[in-house]
């Protein structure tokens, strides 16, 4: 129906996040319409980014490296992880990076995050692929390869979401990082989930028995 | 615009929870088709509610006596309240009677129930009145002039909901019951809340940050 | 869970259109807490109800015969049937009481109706017997032996919700009174339905295409 | 919080129609995660899209001339407005492009269009400026100057929303359309809109009554 340039940019915008065929129409011609000096900042600012940003050699997080060399003076790490006063026994892995920056909001935690780049909800090898799962444990076993020279990880909050695919992949990972282990004698890493419970503005009466549950046993 | 009888009937629905006019509306058109013998049945059941379910003296949890009486054999008791096994130094405070159920369903508590009647949005006398607040004082403090006679209060929970009205309720009740105590020589009451963190089904990226930083510190 | 006069009554009230188990919970807690003056009111206005209201002979309309017969002095008629006034040559079907009074508040329709009680999906026999269609059928033919002495329909309006289950009813119903006429000659009777095209608030954008066609051929 | 060649982005995106800053740092993520080869395609398809798309002389619409120039021949102009056997008597004001492609999916309309480039809520200089109603007007009286050499509009269809600022839009359009006439002797255009009704799938009970007295006058 539309023009073919048209159509095809409506294809590339509904592989975007969220995006259906038809907002990916009314994003192109918002784009139309745009003054020539937007377009330029915009196709710009999407072409630098790969430039400017450079993925954290051990968490996976996105950042500017010049900015973190400043601050930090290691370019192959993030603010996060290259930030001294960080806790480095504390590991949290996070199924996408917008997770990381709504926790970091929190500022209730200061340990290091992996961005593990998924869910799963099977545990067929093809859709475990998807995860940084080797990536995973070879940074827990050897942090300093990956440019943490003080990390002693003695927990690990698995922080996905309590949806059915975030609960096969926390049994997921929850299996493959059990046997892991620091210190001397070994100690075994502890293996946490954020804490379900009654989040704010919520009813009772329409929480679900588990949730409930949850929150009397987690009451304080 | 409707006739008389049908407005004023379609008035009194309309004081339903939940009910708004054009429901009302509905429910009188439905009575007016329903079959004789339903219709009495139903008048029957509304009538005989209140000769058959009694008020628990306790907890104010509504109750069929002569079942109670049967199982337990306290009149004036809920099956709860009257319920030998049930842990005595437990009590939990909820708003209304579907909350309580609703908490029975889960299973994961086994101590007594105060039904409060209500929240409030403002610590005004006028709201404050509506709630059962000398009744719970006097029964946290002598649960044996209401039937209970082997109660001990350690811990109150307060099981309200985590909305902005329900929050005031819960800092009234904490300030109410904050001075008592128990024991010899006395110990402070416990006051507890339910444990906020992430339902189930929840996704992290839509997560206030209050209800995500109490899911961080109640990890498990 | 709950005791059996409070479960027996659930189960009563989630028969009410619209009402689920958990509403029908708050409901009977509702009644509990009544004072008992406003509950025999409850009962009284419902058990009232059947005395009070009658259905008209002719459209199945509920009405209050004494005020009826004050005005128009036609016992069974209801005041929109035995209102000398209303257009004797129009006939609207609708589905239910509630869309009667709905037309109605608009003003904008001046003659009679007719109640069909229900829609069908199907053109089942057992579908179509809830349907009041042989009342219909005699009533058109002849509504001098229902009290309406002079009337000559020459239009019948399908008022009947646009759904799928509604358009069923409506093809059903166009079928059947198809073969209908009035006068001397006999012409036939005209069969029409509500005028479909974009609503109040609508956007074109989220439109369907038969909706946005009917409103291009409808425009004016 | 987020690295700012991000943060400068989601601004970016947070302009786009629809998309809030939350969906903007997705789709950030997602591009950041994107091979480089779809990278590319995506910038060049962006940046192609004003080299390949041109917007139509009389209507607005965007179109690709080379397409258009192979079927009709005239470069100027899109493919409708350059389509002979399009009724040139019939003109149909559209808010925005999507709205055009619409109702061209109805397959109920054969006329022009004219993309008037918004809405307005207020009559206020300042916000008429935003439409294009000196254009439009310009269009109507001298279609040839704009490459349409045998139009003679006999019927303008206000297509606009039926929505608050769509009303205040056409009833402008009307007053600024009203005096123009066609012919010799000149004879009134006929200002039209998209006929008012209960769309597919509507209730009747939900139904506002200005929908539902259109509904009635519309019946057929």
């Amino acid at each position: 129906m539309y023009p073919p340039p048209i159509q095809k940019l409506i294809n590339l915008f509904s592989r975007f996040p969220t995006v259906g065929p038809r907002t990916a129409a009314r994003f192109v011609f918002y784009l139309l319409q745009l003054p020539k000096k937007e377009l330029e900042e915009l196709l710009n600012s999407i072409s630098d980014l790969r430039k400017e940003i450079k993925i954290c050699l051990f968490c996976f997080n996105p950042f500017e490296p010049s900015f973190a060399k400043a601050t930090a003076g290691k370019g192959e790490l993030c603010k996060i992880c290259s930030n001294p006063s960080r806790d480095k026994t504390l590991l949290c892995i996070v199924e996408k990076e917008t997770d990381l920056f709504t926790l970091e909001k929190t500022k209730k935690y200061n340990g290091l995050y992996f961005i593990l780049g998924g869910t799963i909800s099977t545990f067929k090898k093809e859709d475990i692929k998807k995860l940084k799962t080797s990536e995973l444990l070879e940074r827990v076993k050897n942090p300093k390869k990956f440019g943490i020279t003080d990390a002693q990880f003695k927990e690990i909050i698995i922080a996905i979401n309590p949806t059915t695919e975030g609960e096969s992949t926390a049994l997921y990972l929850k299996r493959l990082l059990k046997p892991l282990s620091y210190g001397e004698p070994p100690q075994p890493i502890k293996i946490t989930r954020l804490g379900q419970g009654l989040p704010v503005g919520a009813e009772l009466e329409y929480a679900d028995e588990e949730t409930l549950g949850s929150a009397l046993e987690g009451r304080k």
